[in-house]
């Protein structure tokens, strides 16, 4: 852990590793699963240059081999440093001799030890790094990657080729796993730019990551998780800086237990600290507090496809519209548990989903449009139309039973981006990627959630901001 | 909704239901998309006797068609009304003339309407089933099936030709769109055997479908989910029998708020009743109640496996296994959140764990088994054997942080086998169906969780049942 003394890097500083314009593998391998070859295979859509470093080998899968990095053509912007421990702190000198801007360090058995070697080897690392002002991402890292730009400094399996879309989510997490757990989300159409793990920072933690966000103009939003930082002043100035760029954060802090704590001590030696100390940090920077990692990602992508709608001020007012009555009065159920209102629509709006409904419909709040909704879904669209734009409610939430591609989600997300307001589906159907999900999910203006309380604690949580 | 005071059916009376030996379809159909044809289609796995009644087609994909009931070669056991309401009640009284045991009415516009008119039609409905001794399924509803036989008595989408595996889930619920959502698991590998929706409930209710599971012997547990009974104390009492069974239920309670009391009658003209009262009966019986739709299945199907574990009479102890540090930490953080403990293991466990991780990992409790037991998953299976040993965890939770399917899942499921007690892999990847999910499902002794924290209600509420 580097010394809490030291000031935010300035989102400049972390260049080198966001869009490095080169990046060395130091044990770069052809060997099928080394962490040397997994490094290297990751930079198949990086657009700089790559540096494959390796004593043994002249090329590997059509890239020149350098020997050593002292042999490099130019100095490098990042090295990725997938060797054993006991040669990181030579090779890390070689780095800053080199030139290097930034490294990134696999290896394990350092801080997380707890033992006075480990503590000490890791302490070396931190000075070579800031004496030659060279950050360093690790270590006990998995590396991270701009999946935007495809500079993948790491070992973890993202999809090769992925690239986000627009509105996108970017993944800052202490633990490398967790990071990678998190952005598989993109399999069902979650758009993540960045994947950021810091490991043991020991140079370069999540406060310098989050920070570096709020210049990237693919962020929308940040999904933020970790056990502790050095600084709890610099994390909060990071979230200050990227929260005032327009990106709302959403954040799951581990260890808020005293037997998570434990664990974390011996997983990063990082002391968590008080749980409700952060939560009023949270609280006072305007971070989304969640502690379901299963809604980190789901409340970041809800939190990006609103970040530009108003807000309401005061505990929020909703209307509920279904396919399916049992649906309805579940989702009814929720926004109470909330302390989320769902009063009855206007006369105006009422006679006007009677005209889109069946005689056995509910023109109500939660509006039951029946299974006709499947057979006539221009009905829906109608209904979410009549419901939006009465001004007693500030979302509209549609709880989606069945897995299917509806043909009108282009049209339910028009009509929510025509009224400025959120509209949530909630995919209620078990079948939790089945048809729709991806289609869903790449609305532009429609945030899908896979929880009517997961969906209802994100609305309460975006009009109680303060800031 | 039928008379309270008529006793439970028992569940031989609902035979001509879930196990008919023949149905007819009055309103069979060849126009794709109708009621009518949907219902004939889902008969495709069913090798009873079907009869399509249509005044208009003489065939239909090949079965032969009968312009009438009073014109089939036999009574039916169980007919099938996809008709429109306005021809319901003579068709109603046609089926009791020709003998049928049961009947389904897929029609709306009965009681939900809360008009006079809408109740007036429900109870002749009742009085013609009641005074034929038919059982009457509906109306207002999408019918029901029994995925063992094929039998599906419904228009509901449900995959053709799935059959469940051993160790089932039975669904029960009031809303058919909800029976059909929650049914979607089975596309992650969920065995589920029957899918019952009762609608209106005009004649059997949800606690006649409860207590006939008692004597389904391919049902292991039962998912419940429904708005409001005529009588309470006869769910209670089905409750009880199928429990007595062996079989576990899980629950959810719609309409517990008054918001969602209000939308409930106008769903299904249901009473929800006291939110409390109705937990209190579920603990009375051993129900373990859910709030969240999503974790109903997962909970149910844990109970499924689970069925002939020990319980432990205290609050439980679990040991915590993953090969993510931070995940570890989250699920220590869960564990507590529902006061459930993770004690430190033994000397002599530790010992083990050591003897199977990398100096790196933890031999504590989260036991960090570090990435490595991706590449030698043989470590992951000894340090869940060893900490399953332990006296001091009543059950191992599993955090499974990236989608993919190991080689020891076998393993896994063996060694929880063979200590008796439960194991939880809790999907932490966002990659929700990813490789894997179905695989982890379909183990015999792994339960799979999509949260910490319905894994960790689970397992408390497990512990708690009261009997």
């Amino acid at each position: 852990m580097d010394t809490p003394q030291r000031p935010l890097y300035a989102p400049g500083a972390l260049a080198p590793l966001l869009r490095p314009r080169s990046i060395a593998i130091v044990g770069a391998s052809d060997r099928p699963g080394s962490l040397g070859a997994r490094a290297l295979a990751n930079l198949a859509g990086y657009e700089g240059a790559v540096f494959p470093v390796s004593e043994r080998l002249s090329e590997i899968a059509g890239r020149r081999c350098y020997p050593r990095l002292s042999a490099l053509p130019e100095a490098p912007d990042c090295v990725v440093l997938a060797i054993p421990a006991a040669a990181i702190e030579t090779v890390l000198a070689e780095c800053a001799a080199a030139g290097a801007r930034a490294a990134v360090v696999f290896a394990s058995g350092y801080a997380e030890l707890q033992t006075a070697e480990g503590l000490a080897a890791q302490s070396a690392l931190s000075r070579i790094a800031r004496e030659a002002d060279m950050r360093l991402v690790g270590p006990n890292t998995t590396g991270f990657a701009n999946l935007v730009t495809g500079a993948h400094c790491g070992f973890a399996e993202f999809p090769h080729g992925y690239r986000p879309s627009r509105g996108a989510v970017a993944i800052v997490s202490q633990s490398g796993a967790m990071g990678l757990g998190l952005s598989q989300a993109a399999e069902h159409g979650v758009s993540i730019s960045h994947v950021l793990t810091a490991g043991n920072s020991a140079d370069v933690d999540v406060a310098d990551f989050l920070a570096a966000l709020a210049v990237e103009p693919e962020v929308r939003a940040v999904a933020l998780a970790f056990e502790g930082v050095a600084s709890p002043e610099r994390l909060e100035e990071a979230a200050r800086a990227v929260v005032a760029a327009g990106k709302p954060v959403a954040a799951i802090k581990l260890g808020r237990s005293a037997a998570g704590a434990a664990a974390a001590r011996w997983h990063t030696a990082s002391d968590t600290g008080d749980a409700a100390r952060w939560s009023d940090l949270f609280a006072r920077c305007g971070i989304v507090e969640v502690t379901d990692l299963g809604r980190l990602i789901e409340t970041a992508a809800f939190l990006a496809k609103g970040a530009d709608l108003p807000r309401p001020t005061a505990a929020p007012a909703i209307a509920i519209l279904s396919s399916s009555g049992g649906m309805g009065i579940l989702a009814a159920d929720a926004a109470t548990r909330h302390g989320i209102a769902t009063p009855q629509p206007s006369d105006g709006t009422a006679r006007a989903l009677a005209a889109h409904l069946p005689a056995f419909g509910s023109p109500r709040n939660p509006c039951d449009a029946t299974a006709q909704a499947t057979s006539n879904p221009e009905s829906l669209v109608r209904c979410a139309d009549a419901l939006l734009a009465d001004p007693r409610f500030d979302a509209l939430v549609l709880p989606w039973g069945k897995a299917w591609v509806s043909p009108c989600f282009d049209a339910l997300s028009e009509v929510a981006a025509s009224h400025g307001k959120p509209l949530c589906l909630v995919w209620m159907s078990q079948w939790l990627e089945g048809p729709g999900a991806v289609e869903a999910e790449r609305l532009e203006q429609v945030s899908v959630f896979r929880s009517l309380d997961g969906c209802m604690a994100a609305l309460r949580a975006r009009t109680l901001r303060r800031d």
